[in-house]
């Protein structure tokens, strides 16, 4: 085994060691096939098996209900910015967007080509540092969208967004936090993620996608944007990103015998816990984010000084400790701490801030 | 290193064994960092350098001209179909498509949304067993789109198109034979390419675009969908397929280290040219593939009795040969021998027929 660091990527992220290592062992022949993972055919019966081992497990862990399909494709969340109001809105319907940071706002952007929009919200007034309290929905929207966690700039919902018009179903952008904690996917009609940072490599986006949505696009737009394309074809209407899909399953089998949803919401809840603790008793450091918006799986911080966060930065770097630079749209320090993250990163990070602020004083 | 066997599928399809085994050697650490290739940002520098690395190389291999760009996509050469005629075609202007299988059916199909069309031969009453040479173009069609290499029906184009209007340029899906042959960049406006038959792991497409049509398609488009928006930022818009371009890379390495191109079409020109005169001396078995189109990549063969068909597949399957079943619209035998096809699974194969038909007569 190569020597690991502590990678605090915000995506691509850290991946369990255990699924790396099973990817690695059948890289040259998967399951002593004789042919490697990413040599199957999508339509031989080994890598069938593992794209229904991947949705079964990806619908027993998140308990999605029978009325939903489970899709794979490609395209990233940024696809889907255009693709969802592409195949849901119409000039005469309204989307409602929470506008909570950056990719929020490209997939308001994105939207206003389809159809009408209005932001029933925004923390832009305070460079996206909270989650707002304050949400003024339009009369009877036909769907609200949200980013559940804002990677850049380290807020999170604490819950889904409420108070909007009955008719309305959410639909949400939750690359940076699925699958973190339990998740009730009754409330929405589409839940997409890019897979870089909870599930999986770079390059396959998962869909989940209310069976009444599916059929909502016209059959006039180009059939890969059309999500009865995917659908029909259980995302093997063209050749599917198989490793891709690979790794979820992996993945997947990790989140269910580290106990599931629940379990990682505890182990989340105890990482980012600790951190957030040191934080708030630092003289040196400071947490970016409004406490009630704070992130379990970005945790921003500076020390209001850059030449120190500078220091800091380089000093991590030669430790090792990898990744923690925060997005230059928010400066200072950011510690992405996603479900592979292990706890022992977090108490290593936080070991060395106090050694570095103690240096210091 | 595991036993492996002779992979004949038709995509995804073998990788170069050095090529895995690299690849295996780095999901957990890539290049000493600590960090696995699959994890490691992708606006980092170590993914950087590959990236950087997989373009050098492409335009290296295949001699590209500085006025095109090298892209890597997503979503395949199937959302190709749509986003080459949104961005060139309009109503006002048609396209020339060469019908020569199922793939430039499903190409020609999804440019009637965005322009005129019009269809300048096909071979569609022959099951697409040739290459038509007596081909009538439109007037002044904008552009030419053909499809190389017709990987279910083992069909390949010898040369490009010619004798279209010089104010039209050629449009190629290259998927299952690019980089199997040196190529004339020039005289092509796009070439196009999913990577899982000779360049990598399904999941990413290669597009080499001239300068000029990356700037044609109008703003308007949904931002994922216009060239410009990835020529603009590298490839680099939204996070990549990291996995698929690291591979992309080693295959690009592996192609330089066997001699390019050149010797990469001698290579194939042996292989299959060892196929195809053992099936044209064979009492029974015959290639379907009339002899001026055959495939270098797939070919395809009968015996003309299904039960034959059948009973020779699964002896094949039982003694160390995989992925021989042709496809369901031709029936019979399908040998992909793309570039990574080791010429020894050639030789064992005919071997194998040989001794199949022997203890037949």
């Amino acid at each position: 085994m190569s020597s690991r660091i502590f990678n605090f990527s915000a995506g691509p992220a850290v991946l369990p060691e255990s699924v790396l290592q099973e990817a690695a062992d059948n890289l040259l022949s998967f399951n002593s096939t004789g042919i490697g993972i990413c040599e199957h055919s999508h339509r031989g019966k080994p890598f069938m098996a593992v794209a229904a081992e991947a949705e079964a497990l990806c619908r027993e862990i998140a308990g999605i209900p029978s009325n939903y399909k489970v899709l794979f494709l490609q395209g990233g969340a940024s696809l889907q910015f255009s693709m969802i109001p592409m195949n849901l809105l119409t000039p005469d319907k309204t989307a409602d967007y929470l506008v909570t940071g950056a990719w929020a706002e490209k997939a308001l952007k994105d939207a206003k080509a389809f159809g009408q929009t209005h932001v029933a919200c925004s923390s832009k007034d305070a460079n996206f540092n909270y989650i707002p309290q304050q949400v003024s929905y339009s009369p009877s929207p036909h769907y609200v969208h949200f980013t559940s966690n804002n990677t850049i700039f380290g807020t999170q919902f604490r819950t889904e967004p409420a108070g909007y018009a009955s008719s309305a179903f959410l639909v949400c952008d939750a690359s940076s936090d699925i699958f973190s904690r339990p998740i009730d996917v009754s409330r929405y009609g589409i839940i997409y993620a890019g897979a870089q940072k909870n599930l999986g490599p770079s390059g396959v986006t998962l869909v989940i996608i209310r069976d009444d949505l599916v059929e909502a696009g016209s059959s006039k737009l180009p059939v890969m944007l059309q999500y009865r394309t995917h659908a029909e074809n259980e995302s093997m209407y063209n050749t599917p990103p198989t490793f891709g899909i690979y790794l979820m399953m992996l993945v997947f089998r990790w989140i269910k015998a580290q106990g599931g949803l629940g379990a990682m919401e505890a182990r989340n809840q105890a990482k980012a816990g600790r951190l957030y603790e040191y934080l708030d008793d630092s003289r040196l450091f400071k947490p970016t984010a409004e406490r009630s918006s704070r992130s379990l799986m970005n945790v921003t911080f500076v020390t209001g000084d850059e030449a120190t966060d500078n220091a800091f930065i380089k000093a991590t770097e030669s430790n090792g400790f990898s990744g923690l630079k925060g997005h230059r749209s928010v400066g200072g320090m950011r510690a992405s701490i996603y479900n592979a993250f292990p706890p022992e990163g977090v108490d290593a990070l936080i070991q060395f801030m106090k050694d570095f602020e103690a240096a210091r004083s």
